[in-house]
């Protein structure tokens, strides 16, 4: 065995952190960063819709971390589920059946529409939209997939491949066979529409023109975000999503929705589509479905789909599928979901607290372009200018150009607000069970907080 | 929200089985299986090194389930420190600090070999390797990796491409890029070689030749299982590992020795590269580190790799990497490791148990071709003519083709032992707990089940 190394050193220059920062700053490698430049909280309790650090500093969680803890944080029924599994069975290799993996699919396709029966569970989104990749293009036998620009599906390299945003830049080229087309996104209409109804249908008949092109019957899957999400709480027009499902009956394209962000309750119902009433052939989660007390994701499947791999193997896999103590939270959280009626009260935030709030907001700052959301997932849109759009900071900013937005952001982390932002867009994204006072508490700050924006507005 | 279904019915032509069991047939869609085809068991509890189903059947672990409970099922200690945690914090963000991932972070980097002292934390060990790709093109600027054949690295769509099994089939074509190489494998050799020495030098001549043929400019990583694992516990011989650590300094190729399943004890050691001293530059892991009670895996960086990521931002992420409750099982599952003195254990089993009694083996049965393997990782290598070596079963056979090998699994499961098969090899990989008595009962019911094998020997 290799001789233990020397315990870290302080950092130079720092006041002196705990050994968890310390460790933290020596070991732990974190995602999406310059690791140099890191300077994290050390989060050590939460509760509910707040969380808190060593030094005792508590935030109103406006993120629901990466939009995970929908029950909030530290569920006690979610907790004694995960201890109860724990002291019964942890993991089972995923050939193998159990009473709460069985348990989590039979729930997960009771409340997925229509024949969406059967789920295939991995551990997170990205695995999930690989599988629906792969599922996808061995039941039609065809190779081509589209997805849409401002969209965020993983990081995996088939997941990362379909992601319309920066994040798919640094892992280019990946899988071949995707092409990205334009979604609808009024306030910066690709098809200079001005009406929803025209946003509609302008983007239908974008997405048939590249159809078209591409050639339909080359063409697997179609992949959505029902609500587009960390690219702006994008909501589709009425219509739009009823118009990708008959274009994919049309030609024999499966629709994948993505519902890792917008399922279990985000949008007020158990998946975004049953907004609009669609059933797609396969729904991608994860997030909510068990708020990530232990990873979990999956992939929803139709009848007729799964019927494609009753007698031939499907050509996918992992060793913690179905992994029992990550479904036995799914169960919990599932019941916690129904018994408390989170999702009406994710509709009443929706309706009666946060979209009034940021309704307000807008009259008030003039750096607010839009506001825009349903259930517990909005986005407040900051603009330079409100006639031009000029976004407050520029497309996938950084550094100096970017110094709006950190300002925005250090100053609710004062205020004792955590924010969830992305570009020139501040989200608004609490757990569903967050109360009316804490949610107008945290909207109250970031009322005085978008005063720091408007003094880049001009025009 | 939708309204629920009807529950499901009964399947046509069973016996009657229980909830669990209908549930799992009507909605568990299964890894790397016909779905019509499963008859699985329902796994209702575990320990140590058994478990059993619902009907009180009980096996005998020889699989660790897919190679991962090394600390056996349901340890005590695993069990309370999950629970622990539950009560404690289960998740956060990934750019969030938490004490349970700085803590995992740092022991994990104490027991690594060398400067590998930064850890990036996945759910799994396909996220594993495709975060280390991208680590190594990132780090190297350069394209193309290089893996080998006869290997296993993950289901998404990087990590498949390097996979070098029909595991890769199914998802091709993958990401552009990928250069299959053979490695060293005396009992089928790709060189003609004859003696280990032969083979090393072959296979590294021969890994030479493809660089030269590819341009070693133009390459940033080579993938390598340290042992073999699903493709056949193929331990390299002596200099091989030390013979591509020096092909990757002299072309400033980045090493990648894929350890999810060799890792945390399996060959009796930390990483199976301890074995041979030799320090890559990224290891990947899952599996073993927390024996899969939560779902992990990650990769460990040199000091020289997370440099090139100190200033630049990182291209990756993922919502649960460094998940509080997923490394709080990490801790306790090394602290285990190291109390219990179990890789000690693990090499006692290799070389004083399973090791002696697989030749004994390879005496009495003339199916048995070949049997190798190092600490709780051995395989059985299973022939029809031990002169030619014509596998038992042609290589990816399935249906009629596969019956012998079928024929074997089924005899080991009625007796109550839980094999682990792989095309025409037998693995014997139990919980590095297992006792000697244990192991031994484990390998007289596969002494009685060998002489089914040896019914198709001719020659």
């Amino acid at each position: 065995m290799s001789t233990p190394k020397a315990a870290p050193e302080q950092l130079p220059g720092t006041a002196p952190k705990s050994a968890a920062y310390r460790n933290d700053r020596n070991h732990v490698f974190h995602s999406w960063s310059a690791q140099a430049t890191l300077d994290p909280v050390v989060v050590t309790g939460a509760k509910g819709a707040r969380f808190w650090d060593e030094s005792g500093r508590t935030w109103l969680d406006f993120s629901s971390q990466l939009v995970n803890v929908n029950v909030g944080h530290q569920h006690p029924k979610l907790i004694a589920a995960i201890q109860a599994q724990a002291a019964k069975l942890c993991t089972v290799a995923p050939y193998h059946a159990s009473e709460a993996t069985s348990e989590a699919a039979r729930l997960i396709a009771e409340v997925a529409p229509g024949d969406l029966n059967k789920v295939f569970f991995t551990n997170g989104g990205a695995e999930a939209i690989e599988n629906a990749l792969r599922m996808a293009r061995h039941h039609t036998g065809r190779h081509k997939v589209l997805a849409a620009y401002r969209s965020y599906h993983g990081a995996t390299s088939g997941a990362n491949t379909l992601t319309g945003d920066p994040r798919r830049w640094g892992s280019e080229p990946g899988m071949p066979g995707v092409v990205h087309f334009w979604g609808p996104y009024l306030y910066r209409s690709a098809f200079h529409a001005t009406t929803p109804a025209e946003e509609c249908e302008r983007a239908l008949s974008h997405l048939a023109d590249v159809l078209m092109m591409e050639g339909p019957h080359t063409v697997a899957a179609i992949v959505l975000e029902t609500v587009v999400g960390g690219n702006g709480i994008l909501v589709p027009p009425d219509g739009y999503l009823q118009g990708v499902r008959r274009l994919c009956d049309q030609h024999g394209i499966v629709m994948i929705s993505d519902e890792v962000m917008t399922g279990f309750g985000r949008c007020g119902e158990w998946f975004a589509v049953n907004r609009w009433d669609v059933t797609p052939d396969l729904i991608t989660f994860a997030k909510g479905v068990n708020c990530g007390y232990v990873p979990l994701g999956g992939v929803i499947l139709s009848d007729r789909i799964a019927e494609t791999f009753a007698h031939r193997a499907y050509p996918g896999g992992l060793t913690y599928s179905g992994h029992p103590l990550a479904c036995a939270a799914a169960v919990a959280c599932i019941h916690i979901y129904r018994e408390e009626r989170i999702f009406e009260h994710a509709r009443h935030l929706g309706e009666n607290v946060i979209g009034p709030a940021l309704e307000a907001l807008q009259q008030r700052h003039p750096s607010v372009g839009e506001v825009r959301g349903l259930g517990a997932f909005w986005a407040i849109e900051l603009v330079r200018n409100r006639k031009t759009r000029e976004p407050l900071v520029p497309y996938n900013a950084s550094g100096p150009a970017n110094a709006p937005m950190a300002e925005l952001v250090s100053a609710c982390k004062e205020r004792g607000v955590w924010p969830f932002t992305h570009f020139n867009r501040m989200h608004v994204v609490p757990p569903l069970t967050m109360t009316d006072d804490e949610a107008r508490e945290g909207l109250a700050l970031i009322d005085e907080v978008l005063s720091l924006a408007d003094r880049h507005v001009s025009g």
